[in-house]
């Protein structure tokens, strides 16, 4: 029976560091310090474990798509011809660069993706020239956010 | 009739300089200015305006989940009561830490949310005490991600 | 196949007159009397007949909903939370004037609604603040066209 | 990126214009010049230019169908074999005159139609040997209204 | 554990009489008897008794319902607010004289129905006044019949 | 509202007479022609024109399906590969002597049918053996009555 | 019509010493011999008599499954391409040890299985490699159990 | 964070002695320990040691409910008014003798059960009189058996 080697290495002062990173992404090495009351080095050295160990894996820009034309935000549900044609559905969907979240889900669909558009048009089109047209991709169903009411990170709980 | 401001402010360069960190979210500026062929200066000024315009919002920290302990990701459509509970009910599921992502949509479900938790034990807790306990929520329908096989930033195309 | 007389006082002439103007409202009484070789008085007789039965009952001007800023076109299929409420919805989504067309379907929905909207935004005010504040709407489930691919007349047939 | 060029040549009395005539298309052009005090003529060079945009496409006769024997309207989602095959699924549908609307719509339909037929026996041919004998057209799913309560153009708003 | 007494009186004689009665209920007696060789009398003795035991419980005289004016045959998913409400609704729904056959199913819904109108105007009518105005039902979910393609007795088999 | 004229040759009596048989198949005539204060004969003259209208088919035994051993009567949506396939269905399906009913409907499913089967095994067989072997028929959705609450004739109304 | 053979050997004292071990299968037959208030040996006569019948087919062991590392337990709707590869279907799922249990099912699935895995990454490959490689499965939709709340035995009723 | 205590005094030859008693649960201790190599009292030793962390829960006797009278075996789906009423449901639900199996899972219920009943009429009674009758039960959907293809318990895999 493999076994997936438990989180031994993370400590709770690793896990505090990641959810004053998790709450703010800017803020200072050296605020974190004082606030656990411990060197800025320390830090510095939990940090590098953390993205030795494949914790951290970088960082990401936040923009306002609306504010730059990329208007509609949709889901997709995605019916497979069949569910076998999963992993080569998957290669040709990571072409289509306005997929930006791809996940293989229980429930109805065979896929769940996310996409982002510039406008209605643009989202017929993705579906209807990109999704679509993959080998194996039967339908699918979209449904268009109309208001983004929460998007944050996850929040650490538990630590002290 | 209200107009949304079109984006007059924002010409190619800008978008370039969003495409790269979109990208790559760790790219130094003057890296970007070299491939642009415009100077650091620039980069800061044209940084300081999208950051001004609300464009640029911030930055996230990636984080593998799973390597922290929360193992589960799932979505929910949500199914409220009525639908003018809707503001009601968003108000109360902000403080629903597990929720990462909340969206109004169209199609079935009234609402769509992404949320993140340590196991199906804390999911199943999270759905209980939580979520279902909100005002105007009549039930929830979940799918659990097996597999994010794509997650990504948007690729801003077309720039020249 | 047994044959329901339809309209007693509606015969051929009348069915091929309107057959013309369903095609192009804009055509000449006098180029239909031309076509169908009687005189332009028996064409206005009829089209006088017409009105006076309820058959032609006015004319609508064709406005490119998008060109004036009406990007969203979308058909809702309504839920009530009983079947007796219907009327009284009824009288209460008269008054949402983004509704175009509403009906009293078969099939899994009460009632089945044509709206125009300006954008998703103006789409998500109508949707919560007008229909589902509407006493008796439990919930709908949006379907927003990408492509009107027809949109057209009735074509009558059979008519020598 | 193609920009759909904005209305800029819109203004506040060309929306006053169109109107007037969405709630009557027979009001006279003096009497729409006389509510909004300006010349007859100004009124002819509005709509000229309107039409010119392609705003004002033309007109349509109001025809009561189920007086002249066209008493079953129903709407019709319809499921492709695969999402690939809309574009020749359309040029099919088009020859379907029974069909008056088509759209590509989000949600659980590929597309979505309206469609007017006789009777009941008239839109099961229809249904049987046309719309469901078009290729890539796996199968329908069929809502008959039973009333249709609202019926009208879009109000344009918020003018003054 | 009650017990539902097996139909130990009913011999295959009874069953092949009853077999050629639900090909032709106007077979003569003495028809039956030459085919299976027996006595009138016999014919006589068996039908009493199979009309004893509530095993023949009458005839039906079969009517074209559309001759007569009956047009629109329509099956109805009833969903109920709550299941509990069934014994009440069923003796409410017993009143509506359009139901012609009503059922407690597994599956969806929580009652079938199957009701005859003369026309949609009439189904209409029913559903709104009739049935969704009965206390516990929720909503009901029509298919209208486009064509009864068969319509026959149970064929009773492995006789001889 | 006009009056589609309906069967020119029913009148009033023949409803009326109509009306008494579908409520008992077996009153005899002497009792209706008492009842309506006409003769025997005027009774049997219009009986005589009723089937030669085709308006009376025959008549049918009543019987108690699960006395005979006949215990399971189940509703079957049929979906079909593709709509086009229906014709070919129905005539392999007339074949399958457990469908006592057959309709082409609007609503979910290609077909609906009604079963009769002696017990689940049966029925497990028609659908595996019968049924689902039909060419075209893609899947099945069964619903088991698990309780007839309504079974009756029509009843005509607004006779006097 | 071939006849299952009704349990006439079964007589209520067989019935209550299967109560008692449906219970607790650990019971001494010593004990239920006292409680019945019939000798060891009858216990054991009738334990044989119902082992020889196939009623007794043997025992299970109730193990833990998520303590020895089987976390995820789920059922799953199984849609086949058509009705018609049930047969060879099942000979092939026969060979997916995670199956625990598989029905041929009414309702929207052609089958119902429910699968006992180790984790979610477990699940995953179970449907992709397994299940869904099986020939004829189409899709599957799957209900992950968030909670066992009831898991028990029969419970024999109206027993004395 | 509360950690789930991982499974380490589980080893290898504990699993293997489990996966023969899955297999059967009839096998002597002696057999295993022969096949295992291990002596008699090792084998003790261990199930002793499993039961008393709780990883073997006893045994269950393996009964052919159908050979008893008990032929229905059905599956519900059972939605709740709100998914909050879940905890005081499940506690009225363990009263409900004839369901076997109980689970919270995501999806489109709130919650499925298994049930065993004697016949169709037993389960129309269930779910009439018990299940729907509890508080917070809105309404159900039956998936009735028509065969167990498997039936089995799990296989431990890759021990050796």
């Amino acid at each position: 029976m493999e076994k997936r080697s438990p989180n031994l290495e993370i400590d709770n002062l690793d896990m505090q560091i990641l959810s004053y990173l998790l709450e703010d992404a800017t803020i200072a090495y050296t605020e974190i310090a004082k606030r656990l009351i411990v060197s800025g080095g320390t830090i510095h050295v939990r940090m590098k474990k953390m993205q030795d160990m494949g914790i951290i894996k970088g960082s990401n820009l936040i923009v306002d798509a609306q504010k730059i034309g990329y208007d509609v935000c949709a889901f997709l549900g995605i019916f497979l011809e069949k569910g076998s044609a999963y992993k080569d559905a998957v290669e040709q969907l990571k072409k289509v660069k306005e997929i930006v979240e791809l996940h293989y889900c229980t429930g109805a669909y065979s896929m769940f993706a996310k996409i982002i558009c510039r406008d209605t048009a643009h989202l017929r089109h993705v579906l209807n020239e990109s999704i679509q047209a993959v080998e194996g991709v039967q339908r699918t169903e979209t449904f268009i956010s109309l208001e983004e009411s929460i998007k944050r990170q996850i929040s650490l709980d538990n630590l002290d």
